[in-house]
């Protein structure tokens, strides 16, 4: 919660900045030069640098009417580490744009990048630079994310073999359900504000939308099992999506199993008192940020020993598509629109 | 000039991103993985990187009233890559997010786009990722510009020296003369839209604002001449508050003359037109995205030469402030605010 409401205007830009940036810590050896310049300076020492941009605009990615500031700092920066950790690269150094209307206050701003530097802390991130500036509405958070990995050791998308095994950490479609609570619960509060949000048995789907964490524990997992990925991607959009960017990077197609894509029992619960499949919830949900790769079946043995990854299908062929098989048996082929047949 | 205009929702986002980067050409080894993956891979070989991030955001950095949106798109790089070469690095690689409202056509974001590539092909650098997203109202842009630079060659903001000379590039307060220009006929044109735009005589001015260059030339002449600046930064919120910060950063002072500071004829004609001291459209303008840097005396002989450089003034001890000598003689402490007394 804000403490008071002092007008950007009074510190300025760089009043603003030098605020925001004043307990800014340095992490990286790497990090050569950090804010305060016309640009930062990196030095990877002979590694390569991984770069990701993402934007957050609000009204389309984010609604602060249940969003807390702090977490939606949090958010932008995770969504953008798990685009490097998707490269099988460390994140290393942030940069952050804020163009944001005078609606906001300091206080607003400095509840922001608290969670950015919550994240900055908890991932080992440095914030190296960006811009601040206004805007005549809303608020957009601009994010890139720089990264490094050993000479050629990044996992695109586009490596997939034939018969190698697709698996996806975690659990999918929790953020969807999360989502659908909240807009719930703020058509009930404005429509009849004297009533609480009960929300106490949905405490696992609503932090997975609010406050995602990216799978820097898988890519450690892998790295410490001498598990090399053919393919990676992290999973923003949906399962379904994201099954396809691989297929098409690779040049294959692939079989998932309905009953082995890893689904949270919260939920499950939740999803069908939306009256929703749960299966949907994954498959076209998106916002997860869990990673979703392919290896080599040698790896099987490692693999199965991990509770943190499932193994829900393998690759085929290109012209076999992508293909949901249901508990039922039926195939489905899966297109860009997501899987909706089901309910 | 739009041709059409074809909502972006029939293409999506992927068929957006697949057409805005069908053409998209790489022209660094430093680029390992370009477009298409959840990042882009770079290995500078040994150099640094440097990176350095920019939001344009519409109704406060540009008005598409009087900007093309091709050179709106080569202006959102530009700037940037003005930055980049303001740490004495040369940019290799940008990454662009894009949030728009859909109002935008396919045929307005291709506009923006050519704009984005000619820059890239002029100044030599690869486009290599980013985000396309909607937002509820307007265009907001963002930019990252990543470069390289031999290991501890780069220049900040806060090496000047006593006595040092303080120099700039090519002339300043074109761009601001160049803005109240387009302003004013704005207004002509809302209050009678039958009287067009007569604005030959001020193609100089219009062309700052509207299609501004950066230094690269600078930063290779003062290369050929073994001249490595002390300080250096870009001239984006007017002389003054540039002046300001290197003082700041570097713990000195300056006094610059007034009679030094290089204005081209048409900025000082439109600027006494709208009865503004053609002095303060340096000071406070900006936008000009000129080098303004600082050297050690022995580099006059070389500087002298240069038609592109002008040497004005010099570096003082930090207690005597950051000065600007009027033409009558007079003192004047420039402040963050800028200088206004002259008008």
């Amino acid at each position: 919660m804000s403490e008071g409401h002092t007008d950007i205007s009074t510190l300025g830009e760089f009043g603003l900045i030098d605020r925001l940036t004043q307990n800014n810590e340095t992490r990286h050896a790497s990090t050569i030069l950090s804010i305060g310049d016309d640009a930062a300076v990196i030095d990877h020492f002979g590694r390569q640098t991984v770069i990701s941009t993402d934007m957050l605009v609000e009204g389309i990615h984010f609604d602060l009417a249940y969003t807390p500031l702090k977490h939606l700092g949090y958010k932008a920066v995770v969504v953008n580490l798990s685009d490097i950790y998707a490269m099988n690269a460390t994140p290393t150094q942030i940069t952050v744009g804020l163009a944001m209307s005078n609606r906001f206050s300091v206080e607003a701003i400095d509840e922001l990048y608290e969670g950015i530097y919550a994240a900055c802390e908890r991932y080992n991130v440095d914030l190296v630079g960006g811009d601040t500036c206004s805007a005549p509405k809303g608020l957009t958070i601009s994010i890139t994310a720089i990264g490094e990995v050993a000479p050629g050791k990044f996992v695109t998308r586009s490596g997939a073999q034939l018969n190698d095994l697709v698996c996806v950490s975690g659990d999918l479609g929790a953020a969807y359900v999360g989502l659908q609570l909240l807009e719930r619960e703020k058509r009930i509060f404005s429509e009849n504000p004297s009533i609480q949000p009960d929300l106490q048995n949905n405490v696992y789907t609503i932090g997975r939308i609010l406050k995602p964490e990216p799978r820097a524990d898988i890519i450690n997992w892998l790295e410490k099992n001498e598990i090399v990925p053919t393919s990676m991607i992290d999973v923003s959009d949906g399962l379904s999506s994201e099954l396809l960017h691989i297929s098409n990077k690779s040049g294959v197609g692939c079989v998932v199993y309905e009953d082995k894509i890893p689904i949270h029992t919260e939920t499950k619960q939740t999803a069908l008192e939306f009256n929703i499949a749960p299966t949907t919830c994954a498959l076209n949900g998106g916002e997860d940020y869990e990673l979703l790769f392919t290896v080599n079946q040698s790896a099987y043995e490692k693999l199965v020993l991990s509770e943190q990854i499932s193994i829900i299908g393998y690759i085929t062929e290109a012209n076999k598509g992508v293909v949901l098989t249901t508990k039922s048996g039926n195939n489905h082929k899966l297109t860009a629109q997501g899987w909706t047949a089901f309910s």
